[in-house]
């Protein structure tokens, strides 16, 4: 066994890495505070790279025309000198407050940090798979219920339950034949499906071949017995109500933010949104800021162009906050030469 | 004689068309709302085209370095689609509330605008000579005092005193010897001038030829006799206080801002800056908002990023105020086809 790391030390932990949180790197790093960065994605870039990696923005000042995408690529460019460290693929856990007024806060994969800031720029949060919502089904999770897809899943014999209407769905239904389950029912509670046209071409060409069945309907309740689900109760269009067999039910119903555990932390919240003072972006605790999406003030918009306002506001907020009685300057990064030190220019 | 022209009609008259201004035209172009923009340079861009031009800046968010120029030209490019109408080397003066709830205003060279809204972008103000502040003098502006220089001036026979230690003053002072002035004194409040090589060069010159004169000193008043200026009264670095006969004085100590009549109209100030609602940037008058360095508000800090989040909220807020009763949607450029539509694209 080997022991736990110790936790990583740092003046400011950031919450989210869309372009809002990379902002904030660099408007710390204008104030000579070194960030760690944390994402519950693979990758930088938040809503940016996962949703809009290649469709247009039109709104952000001075920039005509840009991709998510190469949004993401000059927000981290821009970034560069102040070399933050990232973190992806975590998810953050608990936040706890220390004797010393800093804040000790852990992620579901083990890193923990000590760090006297925190800026939470989650956007909406953490986007995980919609959820069917049966509660019968809860403790089925990984067994015979699956919302994230096994790579390898292991269906040989077994009949599985596709429930779902897009791509995501036709691919699990296309997997589960490919892995030679015994039978393959795609359920959807519309007759139409809304995919990319070649995955739509190969599920008529499964179906014309019998290899899948597809039922508009919607699953009502699981029919377990001796805590094994057995079969699932539908409710048809016109009103009929059979059940249908099954061994393992694979919910493909799309992605869905969620604020996760930061709504459980004890922070003022209004409507699911961090309640901040707009002056310097604070939250109900101190040393915790917020930006972007993830908060509400009077005349909050879910902009850009407003998150880039908020790191600016919560960058000054944060170097007053780190060094009490001290005056924040403003300075321009055009003329000042301390500025030009800190970007390496 | 010709009638005056008709004043020009519209829903919202941008006063200054600086970054934030141009980026105003954008956002209410997003809004469906087309402006006419004012600003007393000859040319677009404020502070960014005028002292800025060729400096870089390093914070405009995903743009890691750019000119003023560049910035100016890329936020023009953004505004193009909504074809805002440009009055250029326009100086706003007097704002006018009129009974059915528009505003008329007055530019002092004579453009009248009759509008709905107003949003005061103005910056730090107008850049104006800087005047030497001597009130004796204040009435022979335009006779023997010249805060802006005539660009053929008449001295010959005339003796000439410059004030001031930069290009500018120097210039001056080259330009009276050239037109033949009696005698030409440069004064100075300190011993050594700041200006280009080749300037300083053909001062020095000019200097050990006795074409003029180079004194440290500062102008403590001005000596009247029958309305007429005659001479100033100097103060000497070793404290002795004499004084200089003159004809015409030139007062070249630079330019600085000055709000200017946009101070009289009776808005709301703190400091010299005009108090906002951060909600939605209304000023204390109904359909008068404003925008950028010229407001204030808890937090506020003069950064371009900033005023680009409060001309979007300021959209919002305009919106709002044409459109009473409607509710002023949150839409996406990416997604939007009322946006594409209104944009172009």
């Amino acid at each position: 066994m080997s022991s736990p790391a110790a936790p990583i030390q740092t003046d400011a932990l950031i919450i989210g890495a869309g372009p809002v949180g990379l902002f904030q790197v660099f408007e710390l790093g204008l104030q000579d505070i070194h960030t760690h960065v944390v994402d519950v994605l693979p990758f930088i870039g938040g809503q940016c790279a996962e949703l809009y990696a290649d469709k247009p923005i039109y709104d952000i000042p001075a920039l005509a025309y840009c991709t998510g995408a190469e949004l993401v690529q000059r927000l981290q460019q821009q970034t560069a000198p102040f070399k933050p460290v990232f973190h992806l693929q975590q998810q953050v856990m608990a936040l706890q407050a220390q004797h010393d007024g800093r804040w000790a806060l852990r992620t579901q994969q083990g890193t923990e940090f000590l760090t006297k800031t925190v800026v939470i720029a989650a956007g909406v949060g953490a986007f995980t798979p919609r959820p069917l919502g049966l509660p019968a089904l809860q403790n089925l999770e990984g067994q015979q219920v699956f919302h994230t897809l096994p790579t390898k899943p292991s269906v040989q014999d077994q009949q599985v339950v596709v429930v779902g209407g897009h791509d995501d769905a036709i691919q699990a239904a296309l997997l589960a034949i490919e892995h030679q389950a015994a039978s393959v029912t795609l359920l959807h509670r519309r007759s139409t499906l809304d995919a990319e046209a070649s995955l739509l071409s190969r599920f008529d060409q499964a179906l014309s071949q019998g290899k899948l069945k597809f039922m508009t309907a919607q699953i009502t309740d699981g029919l377990l017995s001796d805590g094994r689900l057995r079969g699932l109760q539908l409710a048809l269009p016109d009103g009929s109500e059979p059940t249908i067999a099954v061994d393992q039910l694979w919910v493909a119903l799309g992605l869905t933010p969620q604020l996760g555990p930061i709504a459980q932390w004890g922070l003022s919240m209004s409507r699911k949104q961090l309640v901040v003072n707009p002056e310097n972006f604070s939250t109900s605790a101190p040393g915790v800021f917020a930006v972007g999406d993830v908060i509400t003030y009077p005349g909050k918009r879910k902009l850009i162009v407003s998150g880039f306002h908020e790191a600016t506001l919560a960058a000054f907020g944060i170097a007053a906050y780190l060094r009490p009685g001290e005056k924040i300057p403003l300075e321009y990064t055009t003329a000042s030469p301390r500025l030009h030190r800190l970007l390496g220019v």
